[in-house]
């Protein structure tokens, strides 16, 4: 392995005459405890037990220049995403031991004689709701834990309240083998702690518990985390995904109408952009599900169990999309489908829409933009609108100017690398990416969907 | 892929006959823009173009509590270590498009009529040393810059130095795919850029230029990066890589000697651990390079290469044992030889000793572990001591008392999830992990230790 001063490159260049480079592509073994590199296809000299064939390579290449090296590493991550009933019954251990997989380590964990120890990172809402039972049920478990309750909103959203977890979590004195860090609330709650877990002692274990429907279906599922950052939405963050999600929809019950339209927007994200039997169920019981709140658990004969279906192929849905692209590394993504000019726009009018309100203002725009191209006909491109109305969700705001969209499209370009990388959907239930709407065809989308929805809709309820 | 009702699940746990869990693996194939799941060993249904299978897997299993999901997604981290001469001579266009790979993309780049843009972050000592040269060089090549000085010590490494420079980037308005941050100095330097980049926007590139021995050596190998908080050394931080690093030694001839040393001291523990050819060039070699600052091109006939030698064995052994190892997943590292007590007695001791100094007194009484456990004879012991005394570093530190040493491997017992995992000599160049070192081992290892380096080393030079 010793570079021979022969073997060497010269160190300046031009010293000699210029060499081609050469380029040697390494593997990485380990034997014993030591790692050492070996041409690529080279064979082991032996199989012995106690050797290990690493994934990382490291190519080698050498020019008049010098060396270069470059080294490819994959990280595995590995998470759960678990449904769970009655998460905060004493008698369910999956808030102390779901995220752990090797069932031998619940049985070491739980056999040793030192005290569990918990960090719960609470919404103060929630905590209003929830912070009694959370409470006792740490008491009955006999776990030692500390509870912090903080605001967590779109305003509270800031490294400022991350770095105050984590002095907290420093006093607490974390085990950051064995004691994930717990949140408990909506998006923007899972969002900073994930943050701040990511960053403590460079990578903590957490465990996600969504208590909206929107961060059930959407927070839950995938590895994103930040917080905002002078005035700009999820500036600074990273893509740690936690260890699990506990998904109880229990929750739900408590949260209002609004909010659980919120959350419908998103699963009708994905039900456009991929699947005909989500878009279904949410045509035909969306109504039932505002109503009962995804609380039906056996409903009546005629919904069947609409919620959990529901929720469940929006999970499935969004998951296939996501493991794929943890890490956002490809930009074509259906998932951004209501993304494009909502940031503009909830942004430009915050309060006044929420999350998934504005994601599907964007979403009814895009509609009238694949009617337009002749990816929908009228009457696929209304029953859209229909099931919309039906989820009681806007399908227009006077916000969503034609400039709006304009400025929002072209942010859009920057950020796709040149590209708008515009998903639309092709049928129902069934989608795909565009580079190539033109701007005649965006406005003529415009000028119908202003005409179709903006003073109908906005007034009237749905029939 | 829409979930049944016959096929579901009973919501309530126990509300029909409890089932065993099935577990079903998908893997993940993209058709068009659309990932869909298919039964692991499910062969495709065609092989036409545009179908894309993806490594990341979704196990599911379905118990009477309900779905649970495992996700299983690997990312791969890309990066190049590039050795360099006059990387601040306007000719030489590494610090500018060395980062990319693909030859296509630097044409396209240079072809491209919108003026380069660079933020820098600059040690403000290297900056009073060589920042005249940096704006000369982004001047000269037309590119639009933003060079950032700043205090970069372990007294400033703090999360506030993170948003400060955050700041500064959010108002150059960097383009984050195709911005890359440079950050110029030593190690601090690195690991608090490396963090600002990793959070902005969830991570933009970033390229280490490293400035001292120490950081040539060590933090430009590897992924990690991070900040001290509420006095603990690196407790925030995370592990994204740079797109690259670029290693020009000629920056080492500003550096006073004593941190000549510092970088040795982590030069030798490669040697130590796992190459008996870097051990030799420093025992023969040490003072030379001392003398020289690394910056032997052609040297003496008797000293060959040494200092290109030694810089590019130090930089491959590193590469090997981090590539496969790129998040510490492993607990069991040779590199952390040298890193059981030295953090303990480096924050106790702060300022008198350097980062390197403070790990060669940890291998020195190390070296005393191994020959007291019969890994290393008397004579190797001596050619190893004599060799950290002839790279003028310390082989014994009053503060390193044998309370300090019993209280350093408790807390690394806590890290290292019950075991000691004590990378220790076994020969010259060779070297293990032990979990079985008796306290009565270490005690009578302390005791020689004490009696052959305190009296004599620390006043007398080496002969």
């Amino acid at each position: 392995m010793l570079v021979t001063e022969e073997s060497c490159p010269p160190a300046v260049p031009g010293a000699t005459m210029p060499q081609e480079p050469r380029q040697t592509d390494f593997q990485l073994v380990r034997v014993k405890s030591t790692w050492c590199r070996i041409k690529k296809g080279e064979a082991l000299s032996n199989d012995e037990d106690g050797i290990t064939l690493s994934e990382a390579k490291i190519g080698e290449c050498i020019s008049e220049g010098g060396i270069s090296w470059i080294i490819e590493a994959p990280i595995y991550f590995c998470y759960k995403v678990v449904e769970t009933y009655d998460i905060l019954e004493p008698s369910n251990t999956t808030l102390l031991w779901g995220h752990i997989t090797d069932p031998q380590q619940i049985e070491l964990a739980a056999a040793s004689k030192r005290k569990l120890r918990r960090f719960i990172v609470i919404d103060e809402v929630v905590d209003k709701l929830y912070g009694s039972k959370v409470r006792a049920y740490f008491q009955e478990n006999n776990v030692q834990h500390k509870i912090l309750a903080l605001p967590t909103t779109e305003e509270t959203k800031s490294m400022d309240l991350v770095l105050n977890i984590l002095h907290e979590v420093q006093k607490f004195s974390l085990d950051r083998r064995t004691e994930p860090i717990i949140a408990i609330g909506g998006g923007v709650c899972l969002d900073i702690v994930g943050l701040a877990a990511s960053l403590y002692r460079r990578r903590t274990p957490y465990i996600r518990v969504p208590t909206t429907l929107l961060s059930y279906v959407d927070a839950s599922v995938g590895a994103k985390n930040g917080v905002n950052f002078l005035q700009c939405k999820n500036k600074l963050g990273g893509y740690t995904p936690p260890v699990a999600s506990f998904l109880d929809r229990s929750f739900i019950q408590s949260i209002p109408r609004r909010h659980i339209s919120n959350g419908l927007g998103e699963i009708l994200k994905m039900a456009l952009m991929k699947h005909k039997g989500l878009f279904d169920l949410l045509k035909n019981h969306g109504k039932y599900l505002l109503d009962t709140k995804f609380q039906s658990c056996n409903g009546l004969a005629h919904h069947g169990d609409a919620a959990l279906q529901t929720t469940r192929i929006a999970i499935e849905t969004m998951l296939e999309e996501l493991a794929p692209n943890l890490w956002e590394d490809d930009l074509d993504r259906l998932v951004d489908f209501g993304h494009l000019i909502s940031p503009e726009l909830e942004m430009r009018v915050l309060p006044s829409l929420m999350h998934g309100e504005a994601v599907n203002v964007d979403m009814a725009f895009m509609t009238y933009v694949a009617h337009a191209r002749g990816l929908l006909d009228a009457e696929q491109k209304e029953q859209i609108l229909q099931c919309m109305r039906g989820l009681e969700l806007p399908v227009w705001h006077s916000g969503c100017s034609w400039p709006l969209i304009q400025r929002a499209l072209r942010e859009r370009l920057k950020h796709g690398g040149g590209q708008p990388r515009m998903p639309l959907p092709t049928g129902l239930g069934v989608a795909d990416i565009f580079n190539d709407t033109s701007e005649e065809t965006l406005e003529r989308a415009y000028e119908l969907w202003v005409k179709d929805c903006k003073p109908k809709v906005t007034v009237l309820p749905q029939a």
